[in-house]
């Protein structure tokens, strides 16, 4: 048994549940580089390419939270932690006296989930990975984790694998699985006994949050690990570092796996890999770091709740325009929706989704494996760049009124072409010293394309 | 107590419960016209004037047929009276050995109902009308129906007044109220005794639809009666002649109220008020009967489905369309939608009644009190006109490709006209001998108007 | 239809579901006496000796107040007729607002509900009748009354027809079934309008009672009707000496049913079949009119209530002592129990019933088909007498010290012979002028007789 | 964290959760003697004299298995563990497919749980000592562990520390309180993983067994620990000695704590404190070790089940003789009874514990604080014998028929007195040589005493 312990948690101090949770990996045998676990040697990692060239994927918030569906996923929280006096009502309004949040999880049944349908609905998006929460701060796992007894989708509720399910169907499709994983669980009362510890002891991460990581590694081998629930305590109560160290030198995601950068107070948009800073994080510069820009559909909460009503709802254009302004300046775009506790995706959603699948499948060229262009936009204008090998993408959000585009960027050279991509043909062009480039648009039919939120223009032969 | 009978309901055979019911309306003393019970009489009573006006109708399906909320809101015959196998399969995977369908009644809670979001909203679709299901084939009552104890909305559920309280909202907005009543209940025992009596009794009738028809007319006193169940009987079972004919001579609704055309088998399309025929009903020419569509955005069910898609949802075009092709004919639009269990209307039946209205918004002037134009539509055209006192309209349903409408059927004058509703300006135009009017379009730029779906072009001074 | 209404229910205003319900009772040709709807002919009627004969029945409280299962069967009333503050605090400390009454229908399963478990154990008591609830004051009919759509046990909770099925096995039994019925309805809207109208209306009566009773009648053939909740209003109204005297002429059970003497405001130990005079009924002398005294082993309600304690438990001895006393009164005793919401009945019920079964086995000779003797008791003393055509039987209740048994009413004979019943072999006595006659008792060891509260001396040749 | 840990669990390897639980128990300055963790040592401690002295204690089984409340406490191993086919069927005769026994969790209500009655209960039924489930097989802690979120009593159900209540509700009327606790749980990932790997892991032990003991230990400072569910590990995986030493050194309650002997395969019968050997032992004569017998009033559970029937209920008479008879071969009598899930103690079972305290109001004194006498019982008789200093107590079962009873064992001496407990006065008695002593009883009146199934005889100055 130590042995086995041995070999896959190879640093830090002894760690409780080594040896029932894993099929370990072979110690890495690799003669190269190893990394150390301590930031400089972690954040020298060489980002895996196929994120960056992903570019927009779907973050889907499924829990216990989605049976309440009232509030925010942060339901637990505002009603027992903070006690906020609507929640309370909410509750004494709707539930015997005495209902606890436990209680919601029988209810949680996902009756109607199809993974298939899910993922069918993702690769229609255009989405390039799928990022699924498999336990958030209310501590029910999403999957038959061994450390969380009686408080996970095989045990109550569900009685299924949710994050086995849905990683077989997004994977069948060739997209990528990332797994969101909160580290802190707000009522556990292991961690509420750390905190009161001033997290000088690890009890939780011992207990629950490390067996717990490994353990979705070792069983899931995700493509990315998107990491939550880091603030209120230093990366070394979570043992941050000697997890990540494991990750890149042994797991068996080492190729390939991406994280954020949560892990652990003050380690967000400093240290890990891409980076999230805040939620609805929104640069107005490009950064000399890959980021990611994760917002949700309903603007008011990740989780489904049953009260949303369309004044929350993002729209269509305002969609399109920040995965533009996302790409534009460096960054990928992770779009949250929020499914219903019996597993069913509502269909605003799944409009919206579709809408970004139909606008991609015309200017996806613009977006995927796409490169910051040297101007990422234009001022006091709408037209936003991106670049590709052998061309520029100017991509405008509004249609100008006379029918001319107008750009000041780009540099014409003899061999510019200009083309707009849905479209067969040329577009003609002038250059005017004081004013630019000077581009007709077609005469466009209303509906000629298929979401008339955004197009883009492309030029080839442009420095 | 027979005098008081005497006094409601002086027509036809003693009736069971009727001191029970009412403030009786005064008998009539009116000196004019009385309508005598049957359908010579009955049908040669004018059509009030509001509902021709009206045009746009929102109908709402609500039920314990809610809760289950798969399949339609036939569920409970598909289960139990058909017996199709997916639907008890359903059963038999969701809930209990024995669960039965009032067992579904108490999680019918309306809990989030806010009568005047749900008003709000339909005002903001441009809707004079609303219809609403005070019961259907499943016999439940939204409302405190003195002759269906505990399988009511105050008994039982939402424990509600719900057709009251609607009611009160939707007339806050001045829109007028209508009430969809179902004369069968599939599983009523007595009406399925009347039905293996082969209709020569009258049990059902008696002890149900009669007292619960005056019941709601006297105490909601509805714009529109929207009966519906009639199919499987003469309109001598039903009583429905001396129903009506009490309607319109003394109840305090005979001013005003409206009825449709499902009074018996054989009454659809033949006898009431104005006419429905089938659900869906799309005529293709002009009738010489009022009438009125109904459909509803989801393609296969009025009352809400949890397991609906987008493919199952009608677009924005396809339901502008009809409405446009439906007026134009002479008709009525009524477009339903199923609200939840809680009482909330998704997102997406949202989505599509505000962007009726924003259609309206701008369109609303060929819609409203308009009258068949002498043509109705162009032929292999996407054009349908409507007209006005002083204007005829022509809505086009696709922008031509050279941006120049084509309309063969008008014939200008010296006063002619011509503009395009939402925009500011007169429109040129030339007429040629052999293609008819020219109008040259506008150059639109994409999303200039709030709808890309149909426009209007208004023609002043046009034969 | 009319004609077969005419059949049977002959007398009083039209009724409203006559063809419905039955299999009409042939027009009775028979030449003999007919009944008249008056009581002076009602109350002339014999009752058929069955039930004197039989002594000792088991009543069954059940129903929907078997759900909360807290206070008593007259839960509903307590807490929203009366609105009590405890029973209002029941309900909000443990059921979601807005919580009704209906909504406990479902929870009714009878899930264990064996009707012969239950017939076998009435028999094992020694009980020679049943009476069964088929409708409480709550209107939940125990069969499918078609006219409580949806409120009857097979739409809503058990799914099946108790009333049917526990008689086919009492009936198997060769125990007498009878029906207990209550007229009103707590909160039936007919009800309750018909009230407000001072009972000047019937239509609660001729939508519901009438027909429900009927339909009972026709469908079980009971032995017995057990009448209830005529209180507030006069048998005019509940029709019901119309009903009798149909019940009496030309139902099915015409020669055998008994009913007791509930049947409006004064009837009650005055009028109609033996008398019940108030529940727990206890004269202390012999009454001119065959009588029954109901009471329940819960002293605290009839229906099952969670919270009963030991304290609220009738002992063995305090039924055996009012069985006896009843009989010795010329009365009936019937004992009540009310089973869970699961079908099953306490095994504390369970145990009073078969001690007095056991009770039964050694001294039933004294009890079942005896006569009141023309002493009922001793003065002063615990004795108390019944008879059989050639035997007196001194039933004592307490042991006396000096193993000799005094009594003063019997006058011997040459022909006496004493004995005990239970034991082998005569008992010596002599007959002293001032002290009457005084019997030598056994050396009776204690556990010699399974029930150490009563026993009987049988007296011969005394007068 | 190290040093904390040091402090409260001295010996063994490093447990995981030290710090968190507790208010440490200061290290044991005392002089005197310390055990080690061996049975050699832990054996040879001498068993605190309360426990003796108590004779009779009541056993409560409560727990989840008190929801399904059907077949026994094992319910959920019978269904899941063994798959028998009649708990298959009764699930999914009742519950909806894919229900699982965690789902039972929220029905758990403990509603009308009111510790003060039934500590009341426990003390009018003569018990000296309480024994409570904190945790069965199935995992579920009465009580709030840390190491059981969401699978506890007060996250789930009951909401409530049902260990802490009902303590306080003991102790308040002196009685002792005592902590059953199951070492394995079922359907544990941990412990199945454990069991997987020969028990050559310690996984679950580390995690959830120890810590929760040393929580129970120092959170409620038991009297006595009724150790369970070891049968399928030795004591070494459980580290069994390891707690018991500091058990005994140094918890708050190592000079009044007493332990029973299931510690690990094969301790039990040989190991530990007092023994119980197997469930419902009987030994056949004097024991060299303090036992106990635990039996349950319903035969065939220990949890209560909805289904019994009086067919399986321990008759007042059993109850009686066999607690005589183990107190005369020098045991304990710890009797069972299984409250509902809401928290309420059937009838029956209340009846049973309060004749039992009946029957020790008078007879007690030859129970409590009584020494086994040198004969224990009188062959081919119903005679059972206790002692105390100065007497002797002969218990009989059965009363003799000719009024005499007969005793051999006994030697009168000149001092010699006998009086029967309960009533007053000397009997009389001679010796014979052939027959013994002769003692004539009294002439008992049935129901002179309390409860008719064994008489005591006290004897003075006998040998």
């Amino acid at each position: 048994m130590r042995e086995v312990a041995g070999k896959w948690r190879p640093l830090g101090p002894a760690l409780l549940l080594p040896p029932l949770l894993l099929g370990v990996a072979k110690s890495a045998r690799w003669a190269g580089h190893r990394y150390t676990p301590d930031w400089q040697s972690l954040d020298s990692r060489p980002l895996p390419a196929w994120f960056d060239e992903a570019k927009f994927g779907v973050f889907v918030h499924w829990g216990v939270f989605s049976v309440p569906a009232w509030g925010s996923e942060w339901f637990w929280w505002h009603w027992q932690g903070e006690g906020l006096p609507q929640y309370r009502r909410f509750m004494s309004e709707n539930y015997p006296p005495g209902f606890s949040y436990a209680d919601f999880g029988p209810q949680f049944t996902a009756r109607f989930f199809e993974p298939d349908k899910w993922a069918d609905l993702f690769q229609a998006a255009g989405a390039k990975y799928v990022v699924f929460t498999t336990k958030h701060h209310e501590g029910f796992t999403n999957w038959p984790s061994p450390v969380s007894w009686n408080w996970n989708s095989k045990d109550v509720g569900p009685h299924r694998d949710l994050v086995g399910e849905l990683g077989a169907a997004v994977r069948n499709r060739n997209l990528r699985y990332g797994l969101y994983h909160s580290l802190l669980e707000w009522f556990h009362p292991l961690y509420q006994l750390d905190k009161k510890n001033g997290f000088k002891t690890q009890n939780f991460v011992n207990v629950k949050t490390m067996p717990e990581l490994y353990h979705l590694v070792n069983t899931y081998k995700p493509d990315l690990i998107w990491s939550d629930g880091e603030w209120e305590s230093p990366d070394a109560y979570w043992n941050s570092t000697g997890f990540l160290s494991w990750l890149y030198n042994d797991s068996p995601v080492k190729a390939k796996v991406v994280v954020n950068d949560r892990w652990g107070k003050n380690s967000s948009c400093h240290h890990g890999g891409y980076y999230n800073c805040q939620d609805k994080f929104k640069p107005q510069h490009l950064l000399g770091h890959k980021w990611e820009m994760c917002t949700s559909i309903d603007k008011t909460s990740w989780g489904y709740r049953r009260d949303m009503s369309m004044a929350d709802i993002t729209s269509e254009s305002e969609i399109i325009w920040e995965l533009v302004q996302t790409v534009s300046l460096g960054g990928n775009y992770l779009l949250n929706i929020g499914p219903t506790k019996d597993g069913l995706i509502p269909p605003i959603f799944q409009e919206r989704l579709l809408s970004i699948g139909r606008w991609l499948n015309v200017n996806g060229e613009a977006i995927y494996a796409s490169k910051p262009w040297r101007v990422q936009f234009e001022k006091n204008s709408s037209v936003w760049y991106t670049s590709q090998e052998l061309a520029v993408y100017a991509i405008f959000l509004r249609w100008p009124e006379n029918g001319i585009l107008n750009l000041v960027s780009p540099i014409t050279t003899t061999t510019t072409k200009i083309t707009m991509l849905g479209i067969q043909g040329d577009l003609k062009w002038v250059e005017r010293q004081e004013e630019g480039l000077l581009i007709s648009l077609p005469l466009l039919l209303p509906s000629a394309l298929p979401v008339g939120s955004a197009w883009t223009v492309k030029l080839r032969g442009v420095e």
